[in-house]
This record gives C-alpha cells, structure tokens and sequence, in this order.
C-alpha cells in the first residue's frame, strides 16, 4: 500500500489521534518528530499552508488537517472501520468532531492561556461546550456507540491525558467528574485500552510542555505592554 | 427515500451551496425560510448548538454545517458523485473547502466590516488566500478537475455571485481578474450553468441585503464607543 510517514509533535493532541489510527488499523508508518520551534523543510514543503503538524505522507502524497487524515486512512484502508457506516450518524460524528475541536480543544486552550476576567469568561465558554459533549456520551461506553472506539474517541481522546496536564500547568479545572459523569467515564474507559495506553506520551512531560508554553505565552505578553 | 426540508435563508452563501447539491442530484425538497432576526422554534430545535442555518432535515432527523450536509447528501443519493472517488482527491477537496470557508469566507467578511487600517489588513490576508485557492483552479474549468461541477465547485460557488455584491456594498475589490484570471474564469464558468443560474438570489437584494449588514455593524460599533 506504499510507504506512509507522519510528520508529528509528541506534544500534539491533533498527532496522537492520527497515530492511533493507523495502530488500530495495522497500518506500519515512520515517525518523524517536527521541532515546532525550527519547523523543517519537509513540513514548510508538505504543507505550505498551514505549516502545522500533523502532515500524513503517503506515497509522496501529503495530507494536512488531522480529521481529514482520519476520514483518509478510514476510506484507504478499509479494516477496524472508524466512522460508522450508516450516513446520518457519519454526519453526526463529523459534526461533533468539528464542535469539540473548534469548542472544547479551543476552548481549553483560551481559558489555559487567558488571566483575570477573561479566563473566567473562557472557563464558563468551555464548561458549556463540554455539557453538550456530556450529553453525547451519556449511557454509552464509547462515543463510537459500541464496544469499540471509533472515529470520535480517538477525537476526544486528548481529554483524559493533555487537558488534565493543561489544567494542571494552567491551574484550573474542567473535566470534573461531578459535573460531567459520564465523559469523566469514558475517559477511564479510553485510557485503558492498550493500543491507547501504549502511545500516551508521559504526563510529566506534557505538563512541562504547557508550563513552558504558559511561560513563553506571559512573557509575549508582558513584552506587548 | 423520506421527506427532505432544507431550514434555510435566501441570502446565506451557506444554504445556496445545499439547495444546489439536491437539485443537482434530483431531490425533491420543501424550503423553509427563516427570519435570521427572529429565529423560528423548529431552527432552535434542529440546531440547538449554533442556531444556524442552514438545516439539512431528513425523516425528522436533523444534519447542520453545510459542509457535512453535503457529504451527507453525497452519500444518501449516490447518483451525480459530488466529492471524487478517490481517498487523495476527496482529502483534497476536503482540505480546500474548509480553507475555503475559514480564510476566503471569513477573510472577506473581515475586509467587509473593518475599517482602516484594520481593513487593509484583512483585505491583504484575504487577497493571500484567494492566491492559493487561484492555483488549485488554474488550468481546470472547474474545481472537479472534469465537466462537471462538484463539491468544491458548490463550496466556492459564492464567489460569483455573494463576493461580488459584498464588494459593492463595503466600497472594495478582493475578486481582481488580472490577479486571479484563472478564478474569474470559473466564476464565469459557473454561473453559466443553468442549474446553479436559476437559483441565485437576484443580485440586488443581496447588495441591498450586505448595505443593511454594515449599516447595522457600524451603528453597533458607534453605539460601543
């Protein structure tokens, strides 16, 4: 099926799930870890665009956009099928997709970086988004609708390990189990599937990433003023 | 094949692209206008999370973001294919209609309503973003890459007719034939097609339509100050 690589950071949510992917489809592919603050000319040539990881790279052909690379290796290769197959709730999982992306991973990310009046604004926007997120899982296991996770858990799948370290750098709290019960679940339920587990990079790590990240971020700003 | 409702309005560039796709394909469907001012109980209901249209409703059973509308129409009527066969080519597509919505759409709209400097600014982004939307059309007729036009082809499809009636209305110029002749050609191209010419609104009242929209932004902005 021709050679794939993934041009990835460890750090990044949106390059975990297109790893996981190609796992849980068998699919072999080279890794090659992007430094995102000296971006190589492999990345500036494979996506002149955006300029942003993850790129998959197969047979010389690049594809940007981590949901798109999703939809991709689900129609390339056919076994452990990610989206459902019936259209509407193929529609559904691309809307959700796109909400949590656009709301809760955004979302996050404001309320992490933002201070004073405007984090509580962004915390308040967020936790809103994750109600809605709540309702869609509510009494299932996975957000694929069976045993087996699916297109919209490996989307989701940032939620149990990079939120937890952003809010841990950011001090603050989302994902609280009291709050959201049933994503508080999936979340035990996502972690402890092996393929899953396997390539979770170490929180300590990652919780390094988004102190520095929230260092670099005051300093740009302080700078501004 | 069910009852098809598309809740829609007659100046969104969002909802022309969906009525296009399921005339294209030969579905039969009522059209419910909505009042975006005052926002309909069956809108609220279909699309509780952004409120917006339009509203693809097939058996009761709603779809919002009219890019996923129109993958799901792609998939329910499979007569006259609108994303290409292929798993590269449909990636493709994919990538260029989101850019399209998120830099062309929103660039324009920027350019549209700011003023200033702020306004040279996103005119200036705008431009850089029809220059790689120029390149993918250059040396086709139309963004299917055949004679038939498809998915991308509805996506850009508001570049005839919304673009240039939002030119006229905020006093600019992004849609230039000597920068994008490749483009214009297509613009040409496709409003020549009978189909796609009998429903686009008339030109008008979209330009009545986006006089209003500033003069509302505007005494919005004085009323902030």
């Amino acid at each position: 099926m021709g050679e794939v690589k993934v041009i990835g950071s460890s750090k990044s949510l949106f390059c975990a799930r297109v790893e996981w992917a190609l796992k849980l489809k068998g699919v072999e592919y080279e890794y090659l870890e992007e430094d995102l603050l000296n971006k190589s000319p492999l990345l500036l040539k494979h996506n002149p665009v955006h300029k942003k990881v993850p790129v998959l790279v197969h047979d010389d052909k690049p594809i940007a956009e981590s949901l798109f690379i999703l939809e991709y290796i689900d129609e390339r290769w056919k076994n452990y099928p990610l989206l459902p197959e019936d259209p509407y709730e193929r529609a559904m999982a691309r809307f959700w997709a796109k909400f949590a992306d656009e709301k809760c991973v955004m979302g996050a990310f404001a309320a992490f970086r933002k201070e004073g009046e405007e984090r509580e604004k962004a915390i308040e926007s967020a936790l809103e988004s994750f109600t809605f997120v709540e309702k869609q899982i509510q009494g299932k296991k996975f957000f694929s609708g069976d045993d087996n996770i699916g297109y919209l858990d490996l989307v989701m799948g940032w939620i149990p390990l990079w939120l937890n370290a952003m809010e841990e750098a950011g001090g603050m709290k989302l994902m609280d189990a009291q709050k959201f019960p049933s994503l508080h679940e999936w979340t035990q339920n996502f972690v402890e599937i092996p393929l899953i587990k396997e390539c979770l990079p170490p929180r300590d790590a990652l919780v390094n990433y988004f102190n520095l990240s929230l260092s670099y971020i005051r300093s740009m700003a302080a700078a501004k003023q």
